[in-house]
């Protein structure tokens, strides 16, 4: 039986998979979008979340919502958990099998403890919008916390924050939390300072964000510095207990923290396994899939994998990193030759065009590496504020979020802080233990 | 030992609290603030939340932001467990003892299942945030399940909601749910019509809205048809299982619905025991506490207890409605006969000014009664969102929220529809057993 339309079934609303879809919105093909979650999130602004500058509905857009006018798309709430090689088939968690001609897989990433996952419950990480809940319930209730303790060193140990990894994702939070303390909350207690918050940076390179030139990472480091945050390059967290992390490399110390977050590594999402298993996908050390030149799987014209999942290193020799900007163009090419494919035609072969890299500090300063400009300070938080925006699904969103920063930057207020959930995130972190160690800075 | 301030204690940053701490801004007292909560909740729009047309943030400010220039009040995040009558503290859960020279006990109200608690997983209802985010996944998981359902039976079941109760609750959110439904869901999918959802709302008494003039009542159910919800008056919930409600009264069918809503029953919350046990305090039976001409406990001058917590009988007989206005009067007055005391003055009786009461039914149809004039239509429902927007707590909140309307409005769009949390709903709602039952309608 020969069907009409090619059926593309794609895994993943996230950039990649997202983009993927757009762009054969005019193919004569029949697509099936498969997401755990019923919404399409802009991931490079958790950390604002995280940090009750914006609501997770400001970051966030149901995929059927941006969907709606695409008809030959179908979109299904479901967990991918197999697939079958001889029918074509993914199948989901509750055992429905859906087919494919051509199959697209873009489930990103996740975290990586590196063989620790038993910090993972000290030291939370961030890619989902209950990630960026949980951190923000951390972090209010740490100084709910410390407003009410007995101790000073209890109390220090409240306003002490640990953030593991010097890449954007770290360097943004660290320095929204250090704003946060230092700024928004600065008047709200009556009993501590807000302002004596220390807000450790943990980067085990020699200078935070490691990718970008060496003069944006000492700006960004700067800029830190600036809003109180202690930076502690070539260090890494040796081990972690509940209320304190050990530190290894340039400063050996114990750092006696009651909130510790995780910025530090990312591997590939749990679907490369079953690549691994069902179509001798090969995987690098961390389990993202090495693709062929046009994305596909190696054996396997009719299988992409895109964005973060990915391993693509065919064109500097490095693989090409785990950012929006790769997702969406390595979506849209891929669309693209299926497109090509259909009309026989071929593709000219995949280029990765670096628009350029971002990190926002505070409340005006942040670092852009553009290729054609570097920039620092208040012109980079500008430029930095103008791509995020335009990239933010959904005109109302866009205005939103514009309206809550316009008010956030000239009010320094964050609205968002609420701490939700039935329990206190207290119940999650283990009291500290009370014992001699090490005094700190 | 004779202290230089009164040391008021105020339990409870909802209306009545936050009403009475505001109202002692310039009084020479010092007040602890104690809520089990870090933000005040604008509770009349809870169903906006559970409905996906705004963010838990929009209807909810943190107190300590709100309260932060006023320098003689002090927040305690806390839950009141306990109260020592001999020693006048009231005592926390994690056994903090704080002194009062004068209590404020407002700490509202929560659902009433009227002895059948065994429902409430089925049929949540809708006082918190949290249930707010449960009613709002619990919702839009009907939809994604009734999308891939293969069974019509099941598929119906899933696109059939009941809410229980027609107060101004029950009715706000079945007109949100049913206009979700009819318009802002209507192309979002492609294997059900949501607008084929049925809503049904269950009132026990002879019309919806039982306190307001009967003509708005008639207006009421008038707008709720027009939205496609079925209104049964005289009818109760007899029985409820997983996936079904059984009925009884002028409609004894049982309704085969996957989502059910309580929307029925107030009772006071659990604080009341205490005040029982240790204060002698008297309750009716939602467990309210029957308070003196002035709201404070018979034999305890120097407790009050204001707002829903309280059953307040001299004005009419009949006790004040649990309404905001009722919260925000008895705080007031509260605080007035506090600064009153402390200057010797004596205070004029309290007397309770109905300002009027509303309900929103979908886009453009509400209904108020303001004494003055009874609305209904469009321009009840400008009524309606000018004295909500009115009462929005910081200046943000109304601006964003008078956007978000304005785009909902407009564009029949509820941006914030998001399933979150880890775990689906599902597995709060076990599959409707599959037997014979009566054919409803």
């Amino acid at each position: 039986m020969k069907r009409a339309l090619t059926r593309i079934v794609v895994v993943g609303g996230g950039f990649g998979g997202l983009s993927a879809v757009r762009a054969l919105k005019h193919a004569p093909v029949q697509i099936t979008l498969i997401d755990k979650r019923n919404f399409h999130l802009f991931q490079p602004l958790l950390y604002q979340v995280a940090t009750g500058g914006l609501s997770p509905a400001d970051i966030a857009a149901p995929l059927r919502s941006i969907l709606k006018k695409q008809n030959n798309v179908e979109v299904v709430l479901g967990d991918v958990t197999d697939l079958d090689p001889d029918t074509h088939e993914v199948i989901l968690g509750d055992g429905e099998r859906i087919p494919y001609d051509t199959l697209i897989l873009a489930t990103g990433a996740t975290h990586h403890y590196f063989g620790q996952d038993q910090w993972e419950p000290f030291a939370p990480g961030l890619k989902t919008l209950e990630d960026a809940q949980e951190m923000r319930r951390r972090i209010l209730w740490a100084f709910e916390q410390a407003e009410r303790a007995e101790d000073p060193q209890e109390r220090d140990a409240w306003l002490t924050f640990v953030v593991i990894g010097g890449g954007p994702t770290g360097v943004e939070l660290s320095g929204a939390i250090a704003e946060l303390a230092h700024h928004t909350l600065k008047r709200d207690f009556r009993r501590i300072d807000p302002t004596q918050t220390t807000v450790y940076l943990l980067e085990n390179a020699e200078r935070v964000l490691p990718p970008y030139p060496p003069d944006l990472s000492a700006k960004a480091q700067k800029s830190l510095e600036k809003l109180g945050v202690i930076v502690w390059t070539q260090t890494r967290a040796a081990n972690m207990e509940p209320g304190s992390v050990e530190c290894a490399g340039a400063h050996e110390d114990t750092l006696r923290a009651q909130t510790v977050f995780w910025a530090a590594g990312a591997r590939a999402s749990s679907l490369c396994s079953v690549l691994q298993e069902r179509l001798h996908a090969p995987l690098d050390r961390n389990q993202r899939v090495m693709v062929e030149l046009d994305w596909s799987l190696p054996g396997h014209p009719e299988v992409f994998v895109i964005g973060d999942l990915a391993h693509y290193a065919h064109q500097t020799g490095a693989p090409l990193p785990g950012v929006a900007q790769v997702a969406m163009q390595s979506g849209k090419y891929v669309a693209r030759r299926i497109r090509d494919q259909l009309n026989q035609k071929s593709t000219k072969s995949f280029r990765y065009l670096n628009l350029g890299d971002m990190a926002v500090i505070g409340r005006n300063a942040a670092v852009a590496n553009l290729h054609v400009m570097r920039l620092g300070g208040f012109l980079a938080w500008l430029a930095w504020l103008f791509i995020h925006l335009m990239y933010l699904v959904g005109y109302e969103s866009k205005l939103i979020v514009l309206i809550q920063w316009a008010w956030n930057y000239f009010s320094r207020n964050r609205r968002a802080r609420l701490i939700l959930g039935e329990k206190p995130p207290l119940e999650t972190i283990p009291a500290p233990e009370v014992e001699k160690q090490r005094q700190n800075v």
